[in-house]
């Protein structure tokens, strides 16, 4: 029967000097499987392909990349995931409903966590189809598991505004979000934007919560610190904060 | 430098008869490293053993497998984690501080996450120790990519009530906020109870509410049902219920 695979990615986006082999990254099985399927919808076309010629360094591909079929996801607009029409859904499953499998492959970590795609599944499951989410890393729990923050109670809220004053806001509701139902908070942020975003929790966080960064899971210059805010505000930070980084707090 | 290394397990417990090796469900890189550690913290040292008798399949262990240092996690009271005595937790790192490094180990997936372990990690971060979480499955993001449901917001709240009212108005509570932050909500249960708490969401969210199972995952049985509510009125399922599931659910 045909089936939606969900293919994880590694998290290091594969442009890094320090990026190891997939074979480090990924289990063999999952290497293994993508290098079998021939039809491919995905968060972006280059990035798929270099994905697959790690793969191919590790299992060769059953056909050559140029003879896959590599559709990329349509942008939802604004850089909003979610909204994508439900008809433009049913048609990437084309594939499918001619007997044939299919993965689903972000830039980096799960396809449909943070990242376009839900729709697809959703879309997949609407017509039946079987869906697999093969194993694989999420830098969110990641960095949830490195922060040794309530891991029994979590809420992953996406990115926070840009703009300071309603982030200002936005870091307090959020906080109390977290004291209220006893529950670690996760963001993201586009890299460049990081720093700006660290720097605007550590002033409006309470001294006392707890604030947790990874930057750069699985890269060997990858770090994550855990400390309470006043400690964050008594001495500054050295991570790499040019990576990609996942923030996490949790106020009690 | 001594490092803690939360190590990831793979899901399908060891057990079962439809386990593949555990080459196809983690990454090479984490069994080499694996292979190295001498000193391990664990949720159960039985399955700490089997997991390690499964990377000497595929690496051998650099010291045979009694010749490891493996403790136990103190087991928190009433099974709820998160309350270990901090002094525990800083004198299960003694090996830290003799400048070995360390495994944390859990009987399935991430350590720390839905898990016992993240006390023992603020520990390390607490006098100093570098963290690192090495690239596993996580069941719970798994499930949340194959459900097709909102993976841009969500939380994962746990464990429900078992008593029956109890469970019902937490039920509705929490469709209340997913449908507030427009969030998908997360939840596991002990497998033996995995048909009752279907059975309770099933009757008690909103016809509209969009509920998705996946139990087994990785497993070749394992199967993800997302489906309205209604759809789960009319049509009762086939999942292999006795298997670890993941519970998911998002109201709009």
């Amino acid at each position: 029967m045909s089936r939606l695979y969900l293919v994880p990615n590694a998290l290091d986006l594969g442009t890094s000097a320090s990026s190891r082999p997939l074979d480090d990254l990924l289990p063999r099985g999952v290497i293994t499987l993508a290098a079998r399927l021939e039809h491919w919808l995905v968060e972006n076309a280059k990035s798929a392909r270099a994905f697959l010629k790690r793969v191919d360094a590790v299992t060769p591909l059953a056909r050559p990349l140029q003879a896959l079929t590599i559709v990329e996801l349509p942008k939802p607009p604004k850089g909003r995931a979610g909204s994508l029409p439900t008809r433009d859904a049913a048609s990437l499953l084309a594939p499918l409903r001619a007997g044939h499998a299919m993965g689903l492959l972000s830039e980096a970590g799960l396809p449909a966590v943070a990242d376009p795609g839900a729709l697809v599944v959703a879309a997949a499951h609407a017509e039946g189809f079987e869906v697999e989410a093969l194993p694989g890393p999420s830098a969110l729990l990641l960095a949830l598991a490195a922060s040794g923050l309530e891991g029994q109670r979590f809420a992953f809220v996406g990115y926070l505004p840009t703009e300071a004053d309603a982030r200002a806001a936005r870091i307090r509701e959020l906080e109390a979000l977290s004291r209220r139902h006893d529950q670690t908070q996760l963001a993201i942020e586009t890299p460049y934007r990081n720093r700006a975003l660290l720097e605007a929790l550590v002033e409006h966080l309470q001294p006392g919560t707890r604030l947790s960064v990874s930057a750069g899971l699985t890269l060997s210059e990858g770090r994550t610190r855990s400390d309470p805010v006043a400690a964050w505000r008594a001495r500054p930070d050295t991570l790499p904060l040019d990576l990609p980084a996942v923030f996490a707090w949790l106020a009690r």
